[in-house]
């Protein structure tokens, strides 16, 4: 019989696959992205040096100051990515009681939780190349489940990436159900919106959570494609823009943009909130606040 | 006998005074600052022309889209106020209800209230000059109350900057109870604090909120006193330091410590929620943003 306080009975197998995937996405999506770096050719930027992940270990406590797990944040300044944050965490410990009555099933084990994930944001040195954003992860209560997605804001028009940005994730969607697409774009598309501007984020993408369906492995492989996915097309976005020319309108444009992303995130963000709230490490939480940034 | 969704039976004469005192205040403070960049002489500015004011008048709306008042702001982007606003607005209508548990007085009048004040936030081209915030309200819903103050953002450690300031503040508050400064300078370090970070925004100075002795015009000789010293303050400690030279570093600082100013405004500040709640003007809540920002 399990202990009242701890997670439900859940495959521990399954948290480990989970922590396992996160990690080796997350070293692939740095060594493709170093690569990037080493082959851009932009006359503003071409002479700084091809920027190199760093890494940084920080420890999860409970509010109490049980301590439970943590995570890796790899941080790259380069010449093409302005600022990238990949994180990487897995933690365990317990919900604040404020807080569990927000959380599916952590009333009904006195908070216990279990959390894995990989989160991802860039921001671009070129106007021209979109930001973008990538969150995977499991929680685990007296429930369990998946979550994740990926979305896109280019800071000026750019159809062609929205529409192959799209796409991409279409086809992905479509390899384990054909309603995902439907249902995850129209979600990404209500959840990265800015009621306060009326408008939305960026061009959306996909967005998914709470998905149990009784097959985890089957969920689980919909989340890892969902990682492959991303790792595919998003540096084909940015390999075709990177070495166009822009003007200081254009970055002018961008740095205003980068405020809205700043006004969601700080504002509406689930997951910032989720940071705060679970005493998560304040330089993992807002690794997504952009380097620099203009409000008129 | 009033309609029990009015506000409550108050003297009108009161709002008027309050609401006359706010823009007389926001066209001397006005006038003051456009003074400033007129005396201007530092290295880095001096060439780009002095500022002066430009206003953008608001309007107000409920949920439901009845009108009732609105504002105006005036915004300078100077050389010596890289970006300054002074919002005062005289609105009126009834609160959502969520909102109304919130507010005192809310619920017991189907949540009809009337708001008057002023708002500035100062952020400076120099570093070695401090930013600034000052507010006066007046909110009359079944109850009637005066809030307010003014506090300090240094840029880099300015002890006599700090000293001068609560000095000024404290023989403010001295001359209307031998109470208030001590109350209310340890409100101001109490709300001006960000938890995420475990540090406060700034060097504190006042904050007050709920003033109702029962004699309403010596309530507001506090809060006209307030804005008051304010205005004579503040114009001294920018003279102090806006010809000073500053360093790429100093200035690097400064533009790192702004973006603790907005995750303080955006994540935790009692006023931009009022205004995200109440419909109020995206462009006078988000004044406060300052105009150049790094996260590192």
């Amino acid at each position: 019989m399990r202990r009242k306080d701890s997670t439900s009975v859940f495959d521990e197998k399954s948290k480990i696959i989970a922590a396992d995937f996160f990690r080796d996405l997350r070293n692939r999506i740095c060594s493709e992205f170093e690569q990037i770096e080493n082959t851009q050719n932009q006359t503003r930027h071409r002479d700084m040096p091809a920027g190199e992940f760093s890494r940084k270990v920080w420890h999860h406590a409970d509010e109490d100051g049980t301590p439970g797990g943590g995570g890796e944040i790899s941080l790259m300044k380069g010449r093409v990515f302005e600022k990238v944050g990949v994180n990487i965490s897995t933690i365990h410990g317990h919900f604040s009681p404020a807080f569990r009555a927000q959380i599916p099933g952590a009333e009904e084990n006195n908070g216990a939780f279990w959390a894995s994930g990989i989160s991802l944001v860039a921001h671009m040195r070129s106007p021209k190349v979109p930001a973008v954003h990538m969150n995977l992860r499991m929680i685990v209560t007296a429930k369990h489940w998946l979550g994740g997605g990926a979305d896109l804001t280019p800071m000026l028009p750019s159809p062609q990436d929205k529409t192959d940005f799209h796409a991409s994730l279409k086809e992905c969607c479509d390899r384990h159900d054909p309603k995902y697409y439907d249902e995850f774009s129209a979600w990404c598309d209500r959840y990265f919106f800015l009621p306060h501007r009326d408008e939305p984020r960026g061009v959306g993408g996909i967005f998914y959570d709470y998905i149990d369906t009784g097959d985890w492995d089957k969920d689980f492989a919909f989340s890892k494609d969902v990682g492959n996915t991303f790792l595919d097309i998003y540096p084909k976005l940015v390999r075709r823009h990177m070495n166009e020319e822009w003007s200081d309108e254009e970055r002018h444009t961008q740095l205003v943009k980068r405020g809205r992303y700043v006004e969601f995130n700080l504002i509406h963000d689930r997951g910032t909130q989720f940071g705060l709230k679970t005493g998560g490490n304040i330089d993992a939480i807002l690794m997504s606040m952009p380097p620099e940034v203009i409000w008129e």
